[in-house]
C-alpha cells in the first residue's frame, strides 16, 4: 500500500468519498427537478471522475477542448457538448470526431460561424449540430434573448446546413454572488433567458430541442426548471475556496487538495517554506476579491484537518510560502517542522487540477489509486 | 509545410529568431564576466531550447524538479543543480539518478535535511553533494550570509557525510525593481552575500567550491563578478511582459506568444471574444502592479506586430476577453472578425508555457516545428 510519506511531493490528492458525496449531492438535485444533467469535465479531464459521476446517473459530457473530445470519445463517452465557441481551424477536427460516430454538439453567437460551418460541412457531405449561445447575464460570450441577432443566426445555422440543436447558456457571474437568495434569483434569471431564446427560435417554425444551461451555484439553487432539458456543471465535483467563499459548499466539503512538504523556514518572518508553489496551486488567486482572501490555499493537517489563519501567503514556481494570517507565528519552526506534510485546499479546483499530470485517490479505506489526467489542445 | 491557419488554437509559439538573440544575449555577458553559465530550464522544459542554450556555450542545468532532472539526464545532460531545498520523499529518486551516474547537486538551508540526507546516503552507501543555500536579500529561502546557522549547517553537510560542493542563492527580489541601475545594484548585493557566505564557510577549513548566483534581472546587469564562479538564469530565454515592465527587455525581444483564434463579439461593450483563456495564458497576473498592466497579454498581429492599447482584459478557463484600454472600441468587430488569428504575449513566460504540452517552433523561414516540453512532478 501506498502512503503519503511515499508520496513525492507536490502532488494532487482526491478524497474519493468527498468527491462521491459533492457528486451524489448534485445528482439528487437533478433528478428532483427532473433534467438531465451534462457534467463539464473541464474541471477534471480525467476518466475515473467522469465514470462516477455517470454512475450517478449524469448523461453525456461538456467539454472545453477537442482534446477533450477525443480522449474521453475513445473511451466509449458519444454524447458530448463543445461549450467553446466553434472557429474554423477546428472544422476538421470536429468533422473527424463525427465522421468517427461521436454525437458532438459545436456552438456558436454568430452568423459568420454559422454560415462557415455549413460551408465546410457541405463541401464534406456532412451535417453538424449547431447550438446558439445565449448571454444571460452579460458575463461573456452569447447572443442576448430578445436581440434580433437571435434569429440572423439561428437563420444562418439552417441556411448553412446544419442542425439546429438547441441554445446554451452559462451564468458564470453567478460566481460573483455570494448568497443563496442571489444564486436562486440568478438561476431564474439564467433559465428565464435560455428558454425565452428557444421560444423566438421555435416561433420561426424551427425545432430546438434543447435548453441548456447551468453553472455550480445556480445548478445547486434553482428550486425550478420549466422549459430547461438540461444542466451543466463543473467544478461542482471537487468545489474550491471560491465555491465556499460564495457559500455553495463549506471548506470541509472541498475534494481536492495539494500534498506538500515543509521544506525550510525564515523563522523570524514567520514563515515556513514548503514545495507547492504556483506550479502546483496554479496562479489562480479567485478569493483575492473575495469576502476571504487564502492567499494561494488554505492550510491542513495530512489528515485533512483545517488549519484555521493558516495560508500560502506567497508562491514562487517551486516555493510556497505558509504563515499565519495577521501576526507571524513564532512557533512556526515547531508547529511544521522540516520534512513536515500538509495538505494545501485550492482557490479553484480546474486550475489547480490542471497543473497536475495525476492525481492522486484517495480511498475511505486509506488506498491510493493514480487517475490520470491530462492537459493541452493538441 | 504548417501554415498558422492549420494550427488548433490556442498554441504556444517560439520565435526561434529571437530566442537565439536572447540566448545570445545573455552567454555573451557571462562570456565577458568569465563565469559559467547553467540556465535555469524550469521556463521551457524542452530539450529543443536547451540545445540551442548549450550550444551557445552554456554548461549544465538547474532544474526545479526531479523530473527535469531524469528527463534531461535521459537526454545526455549530466551536471544539473535540483535549486529547490531537498526533503526525505525526493531522497530515493534523487540516489537512483546519481547511481546511474547523473551529477546531481542538492541545496538546503537547515540543520534536519543536511543531518538526514546524510543518513540516507549511509543506508545506501552513497555519498551526495549539497549546496547551502543563501538568502541575499530576504525573497525566500536560504541562510543570511553572516548567520550562525551558516556554519551549523555547513557543520551538519559534512558531519552527515556529504560534500559541501558550495552555496547558491537567487535575488528573487530584483524582479520588484524597475530600473538599470537597481538591477546593478542587486546583482553587486546579490554576489557579495554569496561569495561572503563561501568565504565563511572557507574560514573554517572546509572545501566550498562553487560560489552560484543568478535571476534574470540581475545576470544581465552585473558588471563585475569577483568571486563567483557560475550563473543562473531562466526566464531570459523567451523574456515576458513582466521582464519588459523592468526594463530588462524590450516588448519585441519577447519570444514566446499564444496563437488564439476570435469566436465572437459583445460589439457593444467593445469586446472581441478569443479562445485563449488563462488555460492557455495561466492565471499569472504579473503585471497588474506594475507600471504597465496588460491583463493577461499584449495583443499582437500574426505577423508578431504589437496592437499597442489591445490587450486580453479578462479571461474564463478557454475564453479570452480582448479589448482596448480605456474607451472600448467602437470597431472591434471590423478590427478583429471572427476566426481572425492574433498573437497574445504572455505576462510570465514559465507560467504560460507550462500550461501547454508543446511549443509550435516558428524558425525564420517561417517552417514550423514542434517542439515537446514537459509538467508535473512524479
Amino acid at each position: 500500500m501506498t502512503t503519503f510519506e511515499q508520496l513525492t511531493t507536490p502532488a494532487a490528492l482526491v478524497d474519493v468519498a468527498q468527491m462521491q458525496r459533492n457528486i451524489d449531492r448534485m445528482q439528487s438535485r437533478m433528478n428532483e427537478l427532473g433534467v438531465k444533467f451534462r457534467p463539464h469535465v473541464k474541471t477534471t479531464k480525467c476518466l475515473e471522475v467522469i465514470r462516477a459521476q455517470t454512475a450517478a446517473g449524469a448523461q453525456g459530457i461538456t467539454v472545453s477542448t477537442l482534446k477533450e473530445a477525443e480522449q474521453f470519445f475513445a473511451a466509449g463517452i458519444t454524447d458530448i457538448l463543445y461549450a467553446v465557441g466553434i472557429v474554423p481551424n477546428k472544422f476538421a477536427q470536429a468533422l473527424a470526431l463525427r465522421q468517427q460516430g461521436c454525437d458532438l454538439k459545436l456552438i456558436t453567437d454568430n452568423v459568420d460561424m454559422a454560415l462557415a460551418l455549413g460551408r465546410f460541412g457541405k463541401e464534406h457531405g456532412h451535417q453538424f449540430e449547431l447550438w446558439i449561445e445565449i448571454d444571460c447575464d452579460g458575463h461573456r460570450s452569447g447572443i442576448p434573448p430578445e436581440a434580433k441577432l437571435l434569429i440572423e443566426v439561428g437563420s444562418a445555422v439552417l441556411e448553412g446546413g446544419s442542425v439546429l440543436g438547441g441554445v446554451m447558456t452559462h451564468a458564470g457571474s453567478s460566481y460573483d454572488l455570494d448568497t443563496h437568495e442571489a444564486h436562486v434569483a440568478m438561476a431564474e434569471q439564467e433559465r428565464a433567458g435560455c428558454v425565452r431564446a428557444a421560444e423566438r427560435l421555435r416561433a420561426q417554425g424551427w425545432a430546438c430541442p434543447v435548453v441548456s444551461v447551468g453553472s455550480t451555484p445556480t445548478a445547486l439553487a434553482a428550486s425550478v426548471l420549466p422549459g430547461v432539458t438540461e444542466v451543466r456543471a463543473g467544478v461542482y465535483v471537487f468545489f474550491d475556496l471560491v465555491m465556499s467563499n460564495i457559500t455553495v459548499c463549506q471548506p470541509q466539503d472541498i475534494a481536492l487538495s495539494v500534498l506538500t512538504t515543509v521544506i525550510g523556514h525564515q523563522a523570524e518572518k514567520g514563515w515556513a517554506i514548503v514545495d507547492a508553489g504556483w506550479m502546483a496551486m496554479s496562479r489562480d488567486r479567485g478569493t483575492q476579491r473575495q469576502k476571504h482572501d487564502y492567499g494561494y490555499g488554505q492550510v491542513c493537517s495530512i489528515d485533512g484537518e483545517l488549519l484555521d489563519g493558516y495560508v500560502l501567503s506567497g508562491a514562487n514556481q517551486e516555493h510556497g510560502i505558509l504563515s499565519r494570517v495577521g501576526e507571524p507565528d513564532p512557533q512556526i519552526t515547531q508547529r511544521f517542522p522540516v520534512g513536515m506534510q500538509l495538505r494545501i485546499l485550492p482557490n479553484h479546483a480546474c486550475a489547480t487540477g490542471a497543473q497536475f499530470p495525476r492525481y492522486e485517490a484517495l480511498a475511505p479505506d486509506g488506498t491510493l489509486r493514480t487517475w490520470p489526467r491530462f492537459y493541452g489542445w493538441q
